[in-house]
């Protein structure tokens, strides 16, 4: 436990830019000896990610165009919450959407932040397993493209630079400790 | 290598809001399919983050307070790059500035990306050995708490929900793999 006081105090808060995706806040607030600062960070819904793992042992990935980064990257399927909904809801439709697999089970294995210093979104990541094709193909997602891989390849991929997403890299390392009994005993 | 296009293109950018810290754009942008949308995100200058080691395997951390988050956190010492700035020289001084200590070598262990949906962040990651503590300390950031811990209990922090950002799981866990030998062989 800290032994210094930390703690910022909200004097105000102002939604400085609201938009399609982007809900942007500055706030005045007090530090802890006193003095005033500024602080801006994005208030986002909270998302899930999932390590969809077939019987066979591969993992369902996609690539995805990036718009912020101008690149196509590799991930695992994720999504944001909808108001209200719970995130094991989340991972089912995303699941879905993006690969055209439903999923029997949902193992939690953990939550995090990705964007501490200016963002509160939380990400919970779970294991999807007992996947079943869904007939429909035409209603995946037309801007993503899924492919699969073994565990053992993208954490290959991943010391090897292909994989930079965060989400992707601690759920697939989470999924490796959970797969050998070394996670949530 | 993807087989779709999934490429977008960019129409026209404004900056939406910039502020002290962030710097948010939205850009109109033509799909693959010919569609239009609209693409809201940060611009940032990159970071960087390092896993301080001292001679007796004690491991340097911070508690620091995230205004978006409303808490506490416990993370590695890291900081965005000034202008120009080399992440090396970044990661040496934010060393300096929040824990007191310079040190010798800093090993490359990767680069991240840790919110591909809403920013361009990236944030390299490095292992600092050949830890000195500095004479001043009275120079260290007064809003942050360093603290020691070893690694093993850093790896329990993370699987208790203890330490959930990313920059600190991930740098976490490929110093483990660095010093069993598994990492950038």
């Amino acid at each position: 436990m800290p032994t210094k006081d930390l703690r910022e105090k909200t004097i105000s808060s102002v939604a400085v830019f609201q938009g399609r995706l982007l809900d942007v806040r500055r706030d005045d607030v007090e530090l802890p000896d006193g003095g005033h600062t500024v602080r801006e960070y994005i208030r986002h819904p909270g998302a899930a990610v999932m390590v969809p793992m077939r019987e066979d042992g591969k993992l369902i990935f996609l690539r995805q165009f990036r718009y912020a980064l101008d690149r196509v990257m590799v991930e695992l399927p994720a999504g944001k919450l909808d108001p209200g909904e719970d995130p094991e809801t989340t991972a089912r439709r995303e699941l879905a959407e993006e690969t055209g697999y439903t999923c029997e089970t949902l193992v939690r294995l953990g939550l995090i932040h990705p964007c501490i210093g200016y963002s509160d979104e939380e990400i919970v990541v779970y294991l999807a397993q007992g996947l079943e094709r869904r007939e429909a193909e035409a209603e995946v997602d037309e801007f993503v493209e899924p492919f699969e891989l073994e565990l053992d390849e993208a954490l290959g991929w991943i010391e090897e630079g292909k994989i930079t997403d965060v989400k992707t890299i601690i759920a697939l390392y989470w999924t490796e400790r959970y797969l050998r009994g070394e996670w949530g005993k």
